[in-house]
């Protein structure tokens, strides 16, 4: 089995003038990610706005991020949908299209509980063919908590966990409760200001959003982390905070994302979702606020991320 | 123009033993409501579970529930798809099938700020067929704030609000901030416990999940409050207020609602969202659970609240 | 003994140039409160900034304005101090003083259960000389919920509640949970913005801050909604609305409300803590922000409003 | 100057059966958490329940912190008082007394933004004749932003932060945001559960409640950390998570922690805050609830731990 590890892009979809999948654009954008040492690939995710496609829609990216990644990389695919029956439609096309394993998000708009969301992840975890991640996005969707992962790592179909809490302590109790009983159990971090605190904790990656603008400097970060150079680890991470707040702070997610990726010269087009116009105007000047950060990163020539 | 006023009820879809659309028990019970004196029906809202099915079922829901309606009483078809085009395309559709007006709730899943609320109703609003009333439910949605329903209230294609937040200081003040130039913008509160003193501050009516289960009294509750008759008004809000705590507190919404309606006699069967089993537990207690409070508000054949 | 009903003021306290009480003009300001209509008056309330002061300030402060109040109307003060020995102490002090009754705010800092708020309001409740009213207050001490108001309703020291949250809802569950076998139990309103319709609900009046601005204001407000006069009830609160957001938004509280007394003519000085610069410049400009919901609410003589 | 780094015990405050501060045991306490390896103390923190005491008794905790640890470690003393004038006498007394710096609570009750609570601390560095440390605790009190901490690290007076939030990508801000500049700055981590993390992201010590139960653990596990001995550290902070669920999650703060300390032979006494009968159930079982994690963290001799 492909093992999920390292830094997985959760990838943006280019969108044409119409609004619609620039398939050709995704590829070369998935190539391109792979080509700057990204480790893997997590489409329908937070990122990838996977509330606004359609069903069809989602299927479609899969299949061509899957295609397109050609065993190059594992594919880590989104498959929340809008029920348990839906989902479990999406793991089988999945499986067949040869992800590596899926994400299932926790039930969102209404807030479950503990025990509904183990019931949620349960049935699918009984019928699902492919490997299962659990998705915890505590600011979007229902929160999976501690005792709940932990009772859900007995079913061999879920292998792991994305957590984008951002928040140390669960994260560390999770691998605490979990991993002596299920050492292969994977934990990604998908929140980057904890990043390398949380691999020097035990996590074996991270889902990482603005890997997907600067794929190459997460794979740095990861390799330094992995062979304990500290030092370099810790300055990285220092530097990526202010990386991230850029991107992040002054937009509705992922708008600040799509647009410092599309400086980087991919045709990125405009999200579904209409911008205010403040916000508009912020994205216009992307280059600007990305720029002292990506020198502090050791970006040299900044004309790379100047290109849309 | 039908004058959309006074109770509405977010209808609950009866599913079969697969989880599919009991469309025969659906007609049944919007029969039951419309006999008992609704004023009007407001399916996929969140009573609905609108999140919980296809694009298809909700078209489907949507066409029972007006077909069976029958010009009766007025249909508000909650409308809100994955993004802004497919949207429109269930205002279109909801337009052709005769619903009065549609219902769309704020964008979910992504918290959105102001600008970005105003971008996506303002773009519905130019291009809907048909009547739009806005749909603020700021526990699950990004919330619609003052100022931006003031500017939506300039669109002629936005006629309304509902609203159910439960703040009575911000539906006062949207109601002093629209009115004045929009004296024909309807609000409907969506919060049972504030029903009466939203009545009593300017609100049009209600969308009452409760309702459902107990339509006559939301009758008579709304028309005691449009004579005029205070004290009748205020006793039946306090009592109001301890059926609503006995339906929904011990629950993840809607689930205290389906058990509850099932009572009454329809097939409502189960939620597509498994239930916790301690929850699962109360639900199968609520006719206890309710006995007190249909007693004070002056049910005295409570047979009529247990034939599940 | 005095019935406690109508608007109360929860004063603020005037400062001389050092930073201490300026005496003369918190009398003068008590005066101008009772001949413009106020019911009563609340010292040592969050208006009062009570924990800016040291307990003999405190002490002060309730001496003055009860010997000014000299019994024309009831002074209902503000007694919470570090723990439950020293509140009982300043309950034995302002009794001899002559205080129609004490409001202790709920704990803060820690944050409280209902278990151990019920504790702790109890054995003051045992062991207090003087009436107590309940001072809930959730967005800066532990919250009082529903059932532990009820239970401390059964010791005949507990007169009442002052209720700031805003909630109707919960306003209304106290009133119907605590009526019944409480019948004199006392509900006052301390949030502006919901004060027409939770007299309406039943509350016997409030404690509203803005009253220190136009205490004849609410004087007329509270009569005309005793008196049935809803239209006017109605119209007034909407003016209030705009008015309340006005001087508490721009705001850390209470300093739009020290800038507004201010400008009725009072030397109020500058509070113990030090506002940031730009509320600063905001306090300078308090005319022109309150000058277009002045006018709404009928005061024809703004002169009144600038004379700092 | 005594460098303020390594773990700091926010030391309770024993009391005895009239509610009066236990001078003998808090007296013996110090010497027992100074023979056990503590690093300095910090008197008037939360855990101290510094707001349950009067301005005289915090003085007469600090004098007697400051007598008895009589040099052999430094002591941080808690000056918040109830305004800035208030706080800088206790700051002047606190100098006299020969404490080696305080440490001042961010303002509360009342919530203030960040340019109040710039103003706040400004004042108090300019004009106190004592080293500050800033004492930024989210949950209890005005958030410090990290910009504001920038701004306060220009004065020299200001020479660190307690942090409590947890937050660890706001600690590596802070710490990326301030050292730079004053490479001398103390951050000291006032939350156990990311205590390891935030150690090895760049702080220099900790605050930690727990240390007041077991000092030799705190000691350990911060001298493996600085060794580099990064399994050791790991694993010592993986066993404290469970120890710091047990101590703090079932009771309100500081109860477990107060119940805990009286299990290791002091007479800790009640608190000034009665607790509820629950509560106070679960604080008599206490040595069951901590014993298995004694056991993981590798004490032996449980014995040791129940003397009360």
């Amino acid at each position: 089995m492909t093992k999920i590890e390292g830094i997985f892009t959760p990838t943006v979809v280019p969108l044409d003038e119409q609004g619609k999948i620039n398939e050709g654009e995704l590829r070369r954008y998935i190539d391109w990610l792979i080509d700057n040492g990204i480790y893997g690939l997590y489409p329908n995710g937070s990122s990838g706005e996977f509330t606004r496609f359609t069903v069809e829609e989602r299927r479609r990216i899969t299949k061509i991020t899957i295609e397109q990644a050609a065993g190059r990389v594992p594919v880590l695919a989104g498959a929340a949908e809008a029920n348990i029956r839906e989902t479990l439609a999406a793991c089988e096309t999945y499986c067949e299209y040869g992800a590596t394993a899926v994400a299932i998000v926790s039930p969102f708009y209404y807030s479950l509980g503990p025990e509904s969301v183990y019931e949620n992840f349960k049935e699918i975890a009984i019928n699902s063919p492919i490997d299962v991640t659990l998705y915890n996005i505590p600011m979007f969707a229902s929160p999976i908590d501690v005792p709940t992962i932990q009772r859900l790592a007995e079913f061999d179909r879920v292998i792991g966990i994305k957590d984008s809490s951002g928040d140390i302590s669960s994260m560390a109790s999770m691998i605490h409760a979990v991993r002596p009983n299920r050492p292969d159990f994977v934990f990604l971090c998908g929140w980057e200001p904890a990043l390398v605190p949380m691999l020097l904790m035990g996590c074996n990656g991270g889902t990482n959003a603005l890997s997907g603008i600067v794929p190459d400097y997460f794979r740095r970060l990861y390799e330094a982390t992995r062979a304990g150079d500290f030092p370099t680890a810790q300055q990285m991470q220092f530097d990526l905070l202010g990386f991230f707040e850029a991107i992040i702070n002054p937009f509705e997610f992922p708008m600040g994302l799509r647009a410092a990726i599309a400086q980087r010269g991919f045709k990125i087009g405009n999200s579904r979702q209409t911008m205010g116009e403040e916000q508009q105007a912020r994205t216009e000047k992307i280059f600007d606020t990305m720029a002292p950060h990506l020198t502090s990163m050791g970006y040299n020539n900044l004309e790379e991320f100047r290109r849309p």
